[in-house]
């Protein structure tokens, strides 16, 4: 594929895929997973290699792309910010244009959206966006998901987002206006979500409540993050203040349905954005989510490199 | 397997193993070396994958696992501490979950035993211990093979061991507890042992010597260690003075037998801890003993995630 | 093979191989490309692991190397200096002596040339260099393979290397000798190649211009590197005024033949040691020249662990 080959997809945003691809992957998704778990051998991706570019550490990016990688039968070249000078020694263009030229797939953690759009732009190769400011895609992939594998389809569906108004709120957002489901938001005064970034269509797909007990109200799914995400360190003792009553706790989740949900994409501190009774409780799939990041990232490298297979 | 299976087994401590699944691995290490050494393909670990923590520098460890991993078909995630935030950013008990989902081995290098004993609490496969400040169990097991590879069983005879009352000594007076030899020990004031620590059954399996020339007289193995291992560098310059009499030097391996061997699990400081005559004498077999850190942790590896082959 | 076997073949400098070794890599690395291109798997290095250990960042080399050894079907072990501590917490002898026990081939980026030559003296398996200060041919290996695909033979032909005197225009004056072509060498007064490191036999395989224009009249190839290379950053300010008129633009190709083609080893500085018409515009081959990295270093691979082939 050449740069601007109409067939060749990236994962930048949520919303670079459609709504019949979503349902392909997470059937995708469920086949692999479920070989894996039988020790059958499935190799489509014998002799493609994945570039995994890094500029904010991570330990559950880093392993589930990786081992989900070799688990498909190709390899991984992991670069630093350190390693690869992403933007600094030389345009991050021609970065793009070379390391495009040795790999078959490019996975970028940076921090503005822009540059891995701009990246994106002059890459022979497909590009997965594996956190930015802005947007999480592949983890939201990971929690829809893990929603349907405990509960079914998750269209018509509500899901709390208590917290930081931040890239994982905006990727709900999108996620809610391409699979048919709404999203309640509550976040402290001054930490909103901006809907200029995440950009929905359909404005009804979400609702911001003041209070988080109000957002978690009938809800199917309770989710939070991190009171600071990396990157936002020198705020930590503002946030932590403004936090303080966005502690997902056992009386939010009474007021969601009997059945709901807890996902978080961790790391967790508990006592912080979340009660230990509540992730360490039995509505609590944050271990299956984890895993799950790798399971529904490989089938989007088989997608992206294979397109559909069957 | 899940945590807490029975089946399953770690590799945090020499007494983890019985006398009888050490020779187990003895007998497979050396079908694994010779095959590998006639370039016979064997990938019983295809489709595997092991995790390495590092919070410690190393390149034995990381070249001796790695290696070893690719040669028996598996593949390999290498996190340091900056990546891995091991106890940092979460509580180990969630890292060890989430590791455990994604890869089928974790290997650890760490400074305190109870942290890796925490993680392996926690982990739904196997953990092996890499090195931490109490223990180094599988150098220990290169170095008996590499000994039996040599001289034949290393039961009844005597390892002398000089110098520091560290990791290293601790594991090899847990080695002879289980594998019935005797390890006499002479470290300088200061340094000793502490029974506590290896806390071995057997009282009988250790003796100490005040001078080192006394603990080398009749053994059949002399070792020794940097005087100042990793994470100790403050005390460099009093480890020093206390250590000079602590040289393994041609005297010390004349009062062994003359068919001792001579071993270091490097790196090494000539003039310091060996003298140039010894490790690059025709007694040292410490480049062997390199080697076979690599082939006894793929036998390992194998016993850990596959049991007992044959 | 063991240290000092004779038909063991390291790759330290240009000159380490003969004329139709040459002729033989550039053969199997058109066979290797297509083949590559065209999705035919070819692993005839399953089984084999290349260490590479870099004491200076990179990322056209780690990507080149890790890419080209998986697909080749072999695996990889990246050491970092902090890692690897070559030639710090032991002598570079014994680090050589170790890793070379368990992997069977090593890639070295380092500062000394004198350091890589000691390592490959202890190491029982293949060295290639990856760069040193006074080195980089397997950069040279790429840019005449370029070359050659798109222009056909080399000998006979004039190279302009304007600019830096350094480890590229060494390695260029090797190749000169070797493979029968001529250097046009044209650097800034006191940044001029020094004749005794590169070490021709062939004496007339270079001439030196002082005007850069000379230099590219007539060029079948004009070729340049960044002003400050990695290394010499505090020279920065006073090389950027030395080199100000060694810019390769417009004019200076105009000069060269008109089918000339231009090469940089990248990353590039448009506006400083080349014009963004130059490197951006039609006769410029950089980004072929970087893909070329990866399938001669494959071809170099094979030569060295499998020799010839066929």
């Amino acid at each position: 594929m050449k740069p601007g080959d109409r067939l060749m997809k990236h994962f930048l945003q949520f919303k670079d895929l459609r709504a019949e691809e979503y349902a392909y992957l997470f059937e995708r998704t469920r086949i692999i997973k479920t070989r894996f778990k039988n020790y059958e051998r499935y190799q489509p991706l014998a002799d493609r290699t994945l570039a995994m570019i890094f500029e904010k550490a991570s330990t559950r990016t880093r392993v589930s792309f990786e081992a989900g990688m070799y688990q498909m039968g190709g390899s991984v070249v992991h670069l630093t910010t350190g390693d690869s000078q992403l933007g600094r020694a030389e345009p991050i263009e021609d970065s793009a244009r070379v390391i495009s030229r040795m790999v078959d797939l490019v996975m970028i953690r940076t921090y503005e959206q822009a540059k891995i759009e701009r990246f994106a732009a002059h890459s022979r190769v497909p590009v997965i966006n594996g956190l930015t400011n802005e947007f999480h895609p592949c983890q939201i992939l990971a929690d829809i998901y893990t929603y349907i594998e405990h509960r079914g389809s998750i269209a018509g569906k509500v899901v709390a987002w208590v917290g930081d108004g931040n890239n994982m709120a905006n990727t709900w957002l999108q996620a809610a206006d391409i699979l048919g489901f709404t999203v309640h938001v509550s976040t402290p005064e001054g930490y909103a979500v901006d809907p200029g970034v995440a950009g929905v269509a359909r404005q009804d797909c979400w609702r911001v409540f003041d209070h988080p007990m109000d957002a978690c109200a009938g809800a199917d799914l309770v989710t939070t993050d991190v009171w600071t995400s990396m990157g936002y360190e020198a705020q930590n003792e503002e946030r932590r203040k403004a936090f303080v009553d966005w502690c997902v706790d056992e009386d939010m989740m009474a007021a969601a349905r009997p059945d709901a949900l807890f996902m978080h994409c961790l790391p967790a501190h508990r006592g912080e954005e979340v009660a230990a009774e509540v992730i360490d409780g039995p509505q609590s799939v944050v271990w299956d989510e984890a895993e799950n990041r790798m399971h529904v990232q490989k089938a989007l490298m088989e997608y992206l490199l294979l397109g559909r297979i069957g």
